[in-house]
């Protein structure tokens, strides 16, 4: 498989995710942390723009010298740039331009990448496409945002990624206390934060086989879960009354019968399905309430031979944090992980919404607590 | 001319202010006194389904009832709505179905109209014209907001109403003191706050038959206006310092030159043209400087006549307040002007923005002494 | 009366306000609008300290320079200030040496009074004890919502200024429409807002001579007033609702009776009292209620003359504008009024907190219409 | 020495901590995170009165009911309170009240404490005295905070605590990559979050012997430290940003000269005193410049039979995170640790305000990454 093939195949993904828009769905931000798939297109094409073809390939022109201001996302390296919040405030550059710039960044590589052998250059493409499978995700929970807060509640197309939603089997994983190996060992692409590998002591524990389902979280609310402080970390009752929190995004009560908006409009609740769209504070506030606990991404990480992963991000209960002899890069790249290891949270695993191959029983996810766009779910420990 | 043909030339009107769009243009909406375009367009579309057609149009069927929810702009008695500053989160409906709304409902009030005698109703349907014409202007102010604060600054086209900013000759026209009489006179159309007709004492005045132009107050810039706390009132050095305000909005000092965004792109500063788009702070602070005042809108009522008015409202020291006997209609209609006289100043006059026959010298409009996104001028007054 | 004499009847009174006071209960500022009664007793006599001592008393040494930071209102002339929000975080100066600058200062002025011939100085010393008055008038507002909002309901003292909350008999004057004359007129003392006297034309119109009491306010409650946006002002009901405002401030309702909170503590409703502590948004609800109206602040003038008035100050109509030929004093003294002619509305008459001697038929008392911490009632007109 | 004696010693240690200020200083909350010493002596009041008294001493009658009310923290179980942001503004109970208060527990106590011999009060009992202890170190906090950040900079006493402000000789410690056991064993006094006692395997480190100096720390200004956005966490340079951060809390450069705002009052800065009041930001960001980082707790807790330590707090990168096993008890004393544990960062050690006694090298502080008020310092590691 050539770079260009390779690159092409990535590429492609992205614009297949968005075939089932309208131009309309490209543009909005419903919230801080949803970005207008418009400009997902355009920032992963800007970073293969910003960090491969302008230093790189002979006489490249930039399509368009504003777009550095557009589409930067959070590099301070990199210059000043469109405030997060006034993303959705842009109606230009249209979503045809966007294509436009997508088709001349492609073509630019598409000449440069057949000659590529510095090794150096080798491994900001490889980022780069991961870089845009990471955004294929947010694409998909973004999406899904637009669509799911709009008071019509239009289906994004009746076959699609949520129907991978089917839970394991039932059962419990024991593993014995010592000392295990974690992190990152070998060849292929890996991010900086899964670096560097290293001993941890840790205990028995039992993991489940299985993720809380939508029936197993219903009996939580029904018991009243929501309205009992004692379950809840003291930050996270705060956000359930501030916000007037009742059950998991995407779940609505319709005439008594619980409701949710998946990709193909809203259903019925599916009792078996894994519990999805959920914080780190209600994962955390359910086990409290089984008398269980979440798992370490250490535990997390030994078990996961044994585990049938893939459908949704699991919370752990691990901080994200660096490494034992974790440094940055230099420079913007250096700007990727390490400036986000306070406050979050890590989850691993995998979820439906995970492009093809871009997982890793080392990957190390994070989100602040308080965030459920996503496609997260609960596996339980003890 | 017929209703319909009344009607039909109001309506195709709103339809070629946005002729020029491209269809994300329709659906930003960056700052919350800023409505999407396509909002606009279902909104006043709304009107006449909502209040006319449903109430009174035998056996019609409206085109999608969860409209009512998406395009109630403000009024209580009507139901839920989606909240104003979530309007610009709404990528559907589309473009295209809020054209298709437009396209049913015109057509069913094609029907309706040729036999409609109901007094009743044809007030409505001169409430809704007049209203659809005051959305025509607020998309103008919209338009131009949204392509004004794009960072790639496009151009909405070369030729468009802001050419109409042309200034009058310099010169004061003198008034002596005495009773008049105010308020809208006649069997012509006019909003209930411009009753009762009344009458009102003024002393003697002289009004300026300029608007201070550009280059005045490039003066008043040069001369620290903007630093000089004495010329303001304490509300507005307050918003003059939290928002960093140092120059009328759409202009933008490049290379040591002043440049003003208009709808023909971002162009030199034109010194003679009236400076525009001016918070009532600000043309309350230029006055100050010049040792002059803004006239009330009494002033303004009586002096109208020698006035060559319809470049820009004009700001007057008059707080929007019910004139005597003010009374506002039962229900929803009712929610139209009296429910917003507080906190807010009138201006006088037209804009280029306005449409054509849409003004009247009783006219009162009112805006927030902090806004600046409308057409709007200074006149001075002595 | 020597100047000293008058000078001291004054400033003896700040203290006898206060003399019931724990020493605690002059540092906190439970709001924005409440200032902590020490910071009163200073600002005041910094007043005399900055515009009379410093310039014109021989070799005046100031207290402590750094009370001038400490100290100043508002005055942008006079320099840097600690914000109005953190007057309450100040523990020092302790209570003990505000009095002793109390002290100080009125040592400086009983030397400097006597002497003193210079016209612009006694307008001056007119001023600052006027203004003293005008905080003794806070300071009533301030301890009552001090205490009042303590959990512990503490009484300042059995007997208290409220005790003059006393209504009219019920009753309406009538007036004929023409021109009438507005404004102070004559020798006394009298701030520039209440200048210049000028023509206004009146409409016919009839005024209460009795203010809504307790009861009439109660029938609003009972019949959902504060539940029926059709009779509130757009920010109004927005106010409502997010403060979640369901009566007049100090109102409770215990046990299923309403009680209200008054200097001599929490006492059962008294029915025939005038209502107070009322909001400009609430007055006018409640006049739209009756179907009647508040009066203008020009009606109001002319009405004064059969009107018992002194109870509470009543919200009128009308906004806090500048009279024809209005002009604001250079300098420090120029802040006084002028600066906050937008968005307030004007309160006519008097309350049981105005010291005695300090009011007028032409003052013209401000504030926004939202507050009601302050002794505010209504009067109706139609 | 006997229960009273051990009880009667903590407690007047609180009083002796507020013995020089003045009745003032006993009020105020100028931030949300510093409560009024007077709260403080309440609160610790409250404790021994709701969870000891009421429940167990034979016919104890509550000093008063209200002060449930007012003297809860964040006891959920407990009942409502007086919100946090609200301590501030409340002058009653005065301080006199609140010594009053002391007596009448005390006195109860004093009866009360020869006779208890059950285990669980006993146990009650300790926790309370802790309890109290850890407000002890609040008062020094939030007294410091009070009078440091008033425009007068007063002094609290010419000799205090910040004399133990004395560092170490410079000097690393090494330490092997092996199983090392954390967490409390014995029979003494701890809290819940310090079990269970548990192995970790930790790599190669060594610890710094000193603490970060003031001179050092002025290096990292100097060399434009709060300026590189590369040293600093996303969430960190927001804070730096928004809150206009360029030095450590206290520190005033006065004439192009550091001063330091000690409990002495304001001095030129001393060098080689261990640099105090740094949040977790600034102290990661030091660290990063220095090209080290910050140790771990379980790194600190292996290493601290090597250090000198009491002066000041020390920031790990630690997240304060459950040991494994931990759980925490039914009822309102569950609520002691086990809510906060999220996005709060460990800090080891302990400081010149912490009570004698009151520490171990397994106790674990925790604070947000952004607060500084506390008496925090910087230790490295690599």
């Amino acid at each position: 498989m050539s770079l260009w093939d390779k690159y092409s195949a990535v590429r492609s993904h992205s614009v297949l995710i968005c075939s089932k828009l309208q131009k309309e769905d490209y543009v909005v931000q419903p919230v801080v942390d949803v970005s207008p798939p418009k400009w997902h297109l355009g920032h992963t094409t800007w970073f293969f723009e910003t960090f491969i073809l302008i230093p790189n390939a002979f006489a490249y022109q930039p399509f368009n010298p504003d777009y550095n201001y557009v589409f930067n996302s959070y590099y301070e390296n990199i210059g000043a740039r469109v405030i997060r919040t006034d993303r959705g405030n842009l109606s230009r550059p249209t979503v045809d331009e966007v294509f436009q710039y997508r088709a001349y960044v492609d073509e630019a590589m598409e000449k440069y990448l057949p000659g590529l052998t510095d090794p150096t250059v080798l491994e900001l493409l490889e980022l780069g496409l991961n870089h845009e499978q990471q955004h294929q995700e947010l694409l998909w929970y973004d999406i899904k945002y637009i669509l799911g807060h709009n008071p019509l509640f239009p289906e994004y197309a009746a076959d699609n990624i949520e129907s991978g939603l089917v839970n394991s089997a039932e059962g419990w994983a024991d593993f014995n206390e010592g000392v295990y190996e974690i992190g990152y060992q070998g060849d292929g692409f890996h991010f900086d934060n899964e670096l560097g590998r290293h001993k941890v002591y840790i205990q028995n524990f039992s993991i489940s086989t299985r993720l809380v389902s939508n029936a197993d979280y219903l009996e939580f609310i029904r018991a009243g879960g929501y309205q009992d402080f004692n379950l809840w970390h003291a930050e996270a009752w705060d956000w359930v009354n501030k916000n007037n929190i009742t059950a998991p995004m995407y779940w609505y009560e319709v005439d008594g019968i619980w409701h949710r908006y998946s990709l193909s409009g809203l259903e019925t609740l599916k009792p078996e399905e894994p519990v999805s769209h959920i914080s780190y504070y209600e994962a955390a506030a359910f086990a409290q309430w089984k008398g269980m606990r979440l798992p370490t991404e250490f535990e997390w990480e030994v078990a996961s031979v044994q585990l049938d992963w893939g459908k949704l991000w699991e919370w752990t209960e691990s901080a994200y944090l660096p490494y034992p002899g974790f440094s940055k890069a230099a420079g913007a790249l250096g700007e990727y992980n390490g400036k986000f290891m306070v406050n979050q949270k890590v989850l691993r695993g995998a979820s439906v919404a995970t492009p093809a191959g871009h997982g890793r029983n080392t990957y190390r996810n994070f989100f602040h607590p308080n965030l459920r766009w996503m496609f997260s779910g609960i596996r339980l420990s003890k």
